[in-house]
């Protein structure tokens, strides 16, 4: 055997130089590396953009989506959908472990794992597709892909539901990024409570800011303001459309006594909300964007237009112990668990 | 008098509830609010990106660019390039304060300032205008500007030419950034360590980390490297590609003897280099994009992808003092202020 890329480079075929998830084609050779995994995979779960792109494009037919994963798979040597260039992730047995990684893992042969890397970047061959599930955007396939030494994964525990992890581990850096940066008596304002990553920074926030914390909740309209007040993950809740920052501002500063908030975050899928969370930030304060429709110029230039001296982070997907955080968070609240259930496993 | 918004929404015009940036139309009336600064312009410089477009449009004709600025700000009430959205900034001196300000600013009537909020927000009125200067994006004219409570300035200093000043300003933000950001003893990769606010920061970051600590300056090419090392703010020098974050990260740990950083700093404006930021530095650590061709998206996949538990910060062009943080390092730094001098003023 032979050692590898810590990162994966030494699969890429081409272009050369280029990183797993930026290649046109990698390798997805099954005999493995020293310091990689060869994963026995059960099913895909295809990025939610991808499968619709898919979809569209063989206008619902099954077999043409079949096709055109195969296809892709043939030639990338990954499931990276070449026009949304998004990926997904993969639910599989652990087949064999490099000799480099056997001591330095927690993982046995025959873990039933997810990958939290994106399938993008994984090496995959795919041997069959046995079935398609359109409504959860699963594929059911015989076939092995490959884990990189800095492939992040999570074992699926055996309390709950496949279905139910993978919900919470789609957002697991959520609550655990929320888990590193809000402290005890914090204000901390979540810009989408009501969706499922604004939920679970609403849990943990309110736990992190302690009782002389608050958390102000931001809801798009009464209806959802309402849900959100009865499950009681926020001190104060506000409907406001949060496309109009000023409103955003006035809400927040009436929900704070007056007060910009310590910390703003931002969970929603929506364009064009960065100065909603920015201006009800005070001067020192932090916007955390866990939202991927933000735009980087305009928060930077946004930020500086109206003078506020805030730090911006740009959402990690990854931070250590996140998976066993989001887990734990399902373990711990029995209303989130029932409402991830009900809402996101179908 | 009247008092108006901190932000300036009081003079938005069209669309209602907008924020002066994005808003189509804002009102220039000369009148100022309590909380307003009038400002008696001297010149615009118009952004370059904005200037650029002009000049291509107009072929050069400086009769038909300067026909150009008079209609976009006759229609918008502000010079905001209806193309590249983007301003600039403008020179001036203090005509009149709002009665809520006078105590509560540094600012005297008579007072020469440059703005630091863009001028795609600020409302100005063109009575006529006298001069183009291409070279150096500048149009000096007759007008007036209102700042708002929230706008952002500098006064111009007597010890130094209003084009050093300048060139200072535009980039203040970056070593003040710096200034917070770097500690004692980091290890600190820059990238792009050559351009403006790449000499400012690596200057900025060998002044935090002090003795104990390492700053690596990033050049595009050898004799780049060669100017970098000779003019000395930095302790190691790596000519490298950009575009090649194995290659980056391979020459930042050969330089940094076998280790990761602390703290990458991106001051390129090249787009696809988020991965060389991300990759050299250690778990825990921090990625600082000063750059605006920054995506945000492949940052924050980027640094999954890879499993890097990094804090990566949107680099915000205001941060307190910052005006004083950049004249200061030029009168600090005699190599500095020549440079500066001779590759920015012109």
């Amino acid at each position: 055997m032979k050692k590898g890329s810590k990162y994966g480079t030494h699969r890429v075929i081409s272009p050369e130089g280029a990183l797993p998830q930026p290649a046109i084609k990698i390798s997805n050779d099954t005999e493995i590396f020293d310091n990689e995994i060869l994963i026995d995979v059960d099913y895909l779960n295809i990025d939610s953009a991808s499968f619709t792109q898919l979809n569209e494009e063989a206008k619902g037919d099954l077999e043409k989506i079949q096709g055109k994963i195969l296809a892709i798979v043939e030639e990338k040597g990954k499931m990276q959908n070449p026009l949304t260039g998004s990926g997904g992730m993969l639910i599989g047995n652990v087949e064999e472990i490099g000799a480099d990684l056997k001591d330095k893992i927690d993982l046995n042969i025959g873990d039933k794992i997810a990958t939290l890397v994106s399938l993008s970047l994984t090496p995959l061959k795919i041997d069959k597709i046995l079935n398609i599930n359109p409504e959860i955007d699963r594929v059911e396939i015989e076939g092995k892909a490959i884990l990189f030494e800095s492939g992040i994964y999570a074992k699926l525990p055996k309390d709950m539901e496949d279905t139910l992890a993978l919900a919470a581990l789609d957002v697991a850096g959520a609550p655990a990024q929320v888990k590193n940066l809000v402290k005890e008596g914090n204000t901390v304002l979540i810009l989408g409570a009501t969706g499922k990553s604004g939920l679970m920074c609403s849990y943990m926030a309110k736990k992190m800011v302690g009782e002389r914390g608050l958390v102000i909740g931001q809801a798009r309209n009464e209806q959802r303001a309402d849900f959100l007040r009865s499950i009681g993950f926020c001190h104060r809740v506000i409907a406001t459309n949060i496309l109009d920052p000023i409103d955003v501002l006035n809400k927040t500063l009436e929900a704070n006594d007056g007060n910009e908030v310590d910390i703003s975050i931002n969970c929603l899928s929506i364009p064009n909300t960065e100065m909603s969370c920015i201006l009800p930030v005070k001067d020192g304060g932090i916007v955390y964007f866990f939202s991927m429709a933000t735009s980087f110029t305009k928060a930077a230039l946004g930020a500086e237009g109206v003078g506020k001296d805030v730090t911006m982070i740009i959402g990690n997907g990854y931070t250590e112990g996140h998976a066993q955080i989001a887990l734990d968070v399902l373990r711990e609240s029995e209303s989130l668990r029932k409402i991830f259930e009900e809402k996101y496993t179908k």
